[in-house]
């Protein structure tokens, strides 16, 4: 396949990482269409948003949005003015290192001076015009000195399912916004060391959220994981090939592959409303209660009665009607065929119904 | 109409009460389809577990059904078996003193010596043997004394929601079971009141259970009530005058119009297993846990997954997944487009929503 006509040279450019798959917005997610495709955290799909958040900074026609084939119509549906080919997809899902490599790749066939942003398509960040400036404060510090630059989260609490970001000395101001050294990439810590962290002040959470030439970090990889670009390097643009290079290339993440070994690496700090809406409850950290005091994320034609019921996140697609009354703290969701009840509390364990729905026989139909 | 053709003289009949509407099963009772046409208590609705109930008793061609016209389509699903002429559609409910009149004056037209019970659609009482037991001789009285036989439930609790019934001394004994006069009815106590009825050993619950022959408790109606045998008995088996006399006919218990007042009520005592599943927490109640420890009344698709989710009542009629995670002792139910989470100690407040909907625009739709 020929590149397509040139963008002008050394322009910003977006990748959206939108190809997981999770287990925890089960039932609303499905196999073929996880979270990111979802109005989780509003009236618009997550991916959707994602894409909004970015505008005034990086048109949609500079957005590239990299997801499974299996998704590919979810993307679109989400997308419609997404240009065809800023869809990219890949042929199996191998972590973040050959993702971030193949985007680049694709970035640099297309404007080779191309800086660009790495990030998540499901998660909220807000307000998004701060969120566009540390963005944009991010993109000039790496086409200065080309720096690998993350954006890190500043903690609200001693989580343990983040890595977590040393920073190391600030370095420079640009755009108004520190730049920090980073002294190392820590792997998820357990509750103790969290909490020490979080004292220190100097640990921040390692989003995925990224910034960088395509140059450097391409540079970085020929350097770091130099068998990740041999491998995809020779075939982008190519399907067939790029299938049967996917299938030996290295699954692995791009913190581990490259940012926990680069020198050049600097840190932003997020230090505004960041949610990685990692479960139901979620909902009720993001979101707003209503009067009654729930959070609702329902279709436009679904309804809530609540009767002395409160602090309860509730999510319907159809034109169902969902009643509560004198239930508390509560997820309640109901989607295609299947109603789920659980507390705020246990969330995280939709997951396990989803296992043992995968090993059940039938099951799989409401997977 | 002409009356159909006389049964054999001096059977028994049976009148099973089905025209109650309630909202406390809400949302799977809706206006047209009450608890008694739903299969509530067991893989059959509760009527036709009723009718089932008398078999070796009294058949179906002996068995009226009186119901409003509203329900006339749900009695015919229920007992397709019926003989059309069997079913007594009452033009508006008018209290059971109306209906049992009417029942009575249709009975006594079809078999002048008939012994007749009167019961509930919608009551929950096994063993059915032992029923049909305490059935057959309180009818056995009735019939050699030309007593009014109301039959009484052993309290298992200090019920406020109920009335009661005093025992007098016991009589006779007739087919091993002992024939007590009464002492009086007592409307629904407070709670102070019920515990000391419960002490005392000879308070019994009022269930709406009755036998008489037709001849007696038409008598009774002649003494006591004079104005609504007057009303009906004209036009019995009339339809249009029936309508007629309908409008203006008293409504009022037949507790208050005819037992409280009659010198010739006799009590036989049911002290085994009765339940008049009064809201959703009942399931629980009547019947059995499965493996998991949750009370399921699944249609035979639907389906029920839990996790760390004991003491749950789940109804679900249609071929959906309820999904459970962390939850207990909670009331879920998913009928036509309505999900409903409650839990088991508020599930009387069921009826509350169903109030709102009632005044609430749109909210019909859901009742």
């Amino acid at each position: 396949m020929p590149p397509p006509s040139p963008a002008a040279p050394g322009q910003t450019w977006a990748i959206i990482m939108a190809g997981g798959t999770g287990t925890r917005f089960w039932p609303a997610s499905r196999r073929a269409r996880p979270k990111q495709y979802l109005p989780i955290a509003g009236d618009a799909p997550m991916l959707t948003q994602t894409a909004a958040r970015l505008q005034g900074l990086v048109p949609l026609e500079r957005v590239l949005v990299v997801t499974t084939e299996e998704q590919r119509s979810a993307v679109e549906a989400c997308l419609p003015e997404l240009p065809r080919h800023n869809l990219v997809a890949e042929p199996i899902g191998r972590n973040t290192a050959a993702c971030t490599a193949l985007a680049a790749l694709e970035v640099r066939r297309r404007d080779p001076q191309a800086g660009l942003f790495v990030l998540p398509a499901d998660h909220v960040i807000e307000p998004a015009e701060r969120f566009r400036a540390t963005l944009a404060a991010g993109l000039a510090e790496a086409r200065a000195h080309g720096t690998l630059v993350t954006f890190g989260i500043q903690p609200t609490a001693p989580a343990t399912g983040y890595g977590y970001i040393e920073l190391g000395d600030a370095l420079a101001v640009e755009q108004g916004q520190a730049v920090h050294a980073v002294r190392r990439f820590v792997e998820k810590p357990d509750r103790a060391r969290a909490e020490a962290f979080l004292e220190t002040g100097r640990f921040l959470w390692n989003a995925g959220i990224f910034a960088f030439t395509a140059e450097a970090i391409l540079a970085a990889f020929r350097r770091h994981a130099p068998g990740i670009l041999a491998t995809l390097e020779p075939v982008v643009g190519d399907a067939a090939r790029l299938a049967a290079a996917y299938a030996r290339v290295e699954s692995v993440p791009i913190d581990v592959a490259i940012f926990e070994k680069a020198e050049n690496v600097r840190t932003l700090r997020i230090d505004y409303r960041w949610n990685d809406v990692g479960s139901w409850s979620a909902l009720a950290e993001i979101g707003h209660p209503d009067a009654g005091g729930n959070f609702k994320a329902l279709g436009p034609l679904a309804k809530l009665i609540a009767e002395d019921a409160r602090g309860n996140v509730v999510y319907s697609e159809g034109d169902d009607l969902i009643a509560l009354v004198g239930v508390d703290d509560l997820v309640v969701v109901r989607s295609g065929r299947v109603t789920l009840v659980c507390t705020r509390e246990r969330a995280q364990d939709v997951k396990r119904i989803v296992e043992r729905l995968g090993a059940a026989p039938g099951g799989a139909e409401f997977l």
